[in-house]
């Protein structure tokens, strides 16, 4: 029960602010692609959940943060559901937004890496594991959603994902080591993730790929 | 090696057999899959284990109680594994039974949903965490025996299947918060567990899909 | 930075040149894996990563060992994005070796299984407990790898492949209650897991599948 908004948020509250609207859209993105692959009322819901959480929950069981807060916090829980239900009762609405799923996942995306690579500088990890975390909590509600969908993972072979997260999370790392405040730091990490993301949807920005045959002398494409 | 059976189950025994009974329905479920999907002996060990413990291991996990007692407890990985040896070397018989698959599911299901709410209560989780973690005890281990076969869970998309895990482990939350003995809450959320799973197969019950057009006016179906 | 190489390696720095050796040879079986799905740079780096580590992640955290060291040690993340790399760029050339998927994937196997038994044993968990998790370090990153391609893991219909990693691990478990040495332990249960996949592989030897159906009187081919 919120009785009153600080105008100043503190970085406890700030990260918690960004884990919800993180879960929220990242649920959303959940619930449209079971919708789409017809799944039933409950199936949209568990995908809602795990598109919104399955990435916090890997990251606190690595880190030990034993049991995950996806499981204990309520609010958390009831965004979610409301995420599911939303685009349950209201798909046909949903779907209208341009690409739903791909502007929801990106902005689910940039606020996770932040959030996920502070949670891990706060148990006591070293730089290089806190940004994989912060990565990991990105992706993994994806990826989870894309496996429970019998899929490959969107983030294996899309448009500059992981790598935007990574980003992201590098950002916070960094700020973590040269003393900025959070919001800062979280704030430059997001913008900048949420921006390659975006660019990337937009202009179609690719990774390479392995080139399975070597070329010809003189057909060199690199 | 059970020397005598005591007539009156203590709590901690009579969670004990449920656990080793939903195992064992659990892990048939799994081979019976695994051998349809022509995996070898050892695939359908796998499933059986998969099938059989999954939840339970990844309920542990979530709540910090590592190792998970799949594996080490020897009865437990005694009983995955004659489940996958019967049905690995009587597979005929085991086929001829109506719908095996469907009937030992969904009696794993009750027993896992109703001892995994149980022991998450134990752990001093509070009661929407047991309850959800009940209903993961119940559909975690045939969620992971269908990604491992590359399927779309059966959970995410046919008849009342998680809700009928939910509202077992909620009926041993209801009970706990109530005060009766867990025997008891235990064998009434079973019971409702499994019947709502019956009916759900029997009549065909199915959880709405979103719709994924707006439909026209007057032609409401809702 | 290794200044001197003592001749003597003691069972801690063996085991860690077992842990870096099979983690890279692993991820080159994932970074094959992911280029021929052709995925994109990213995609490559995660399957590496995953298909090096995701066994003993899986094994760390079900013995409570959290962060698993997968993700705080900074050699396993540099041989795994360095196995990931060359696949990137030298594809033809890795690919030019013949099987190599099934060789790299073979000798990750040996190497992971008997050090997976070993770390369960010095966590102190029992020896059929210890076995199933070097089975299981073993086995866990190609599963993951399969899964996040969408296939069926390899393990689960292949030739002799989780049984070998099994095998390989008890070795390991009886070593270590006869008071053998881990290194001679860990040499002999690698060379018997590598000897019987390569032997499976070369001569096809499959484990059975289950009969589908009774065969009829006279036609008992078991």
């Amino acid at each position: 029960m919120v009785h009153t908004l600080s105008i100043t948020l503190t970085s406890a509250s700030f990260l918690r602010v960004l884990d919800l609207v993180g879960t929220f859209v990242f649920a959303i993105s959940g619930a449209v692609a079971a919708a789409r692959r017809r799944l039933d009322f409950f199936g949209v819901l568990v995908l809602s959940y795990v598109a919104g959480n399955f990435g916090g929950i890997t990251r606190d069981v690595l880190i030990g943060s034993v049991p995950p807060e996806a499981l204990t916090d309520g609010a958390i829980l009831f965004v979610s559901v409301l995420a599911g239900l939303i685009t349950f009762f209201r798909y046909a609405d949903v779907q209208k937004l341009s690409n739903p799923v791909l502007l929801f996942d990106a902005l689910g995306l940039s606020l996770f890496a932040v959030s996920g690579a502070q949670k891990a500088l706060g148990f006591g990890l070293g730089a290089v594991s806190a940004a994989l975390l912060g990565m990991l909590t990105g992706i993994g509600g994806g990826m989870m959603r894309d496996i429970l969908l019998a899929e490959i993972p969107q983030v294996l072979r899309s448009e500059l994902y992981a790598l935007a997260a990574l980003a992201g999370a590098v950002v916070v790392v960094l700020g973590d080591q040269g003393g900025l405040p959070y919001s800062v730091s979280a704030l430059f990490g997001a913008v900048l993730c949420f921006g390659l993301r975006f660019m990337a949807i937009r202009y179609g920005w690719q990774l390479p790929r392995a080139r399975l045959s070597r070329p010809a002398a003189g057909d060199d494409e690199a």
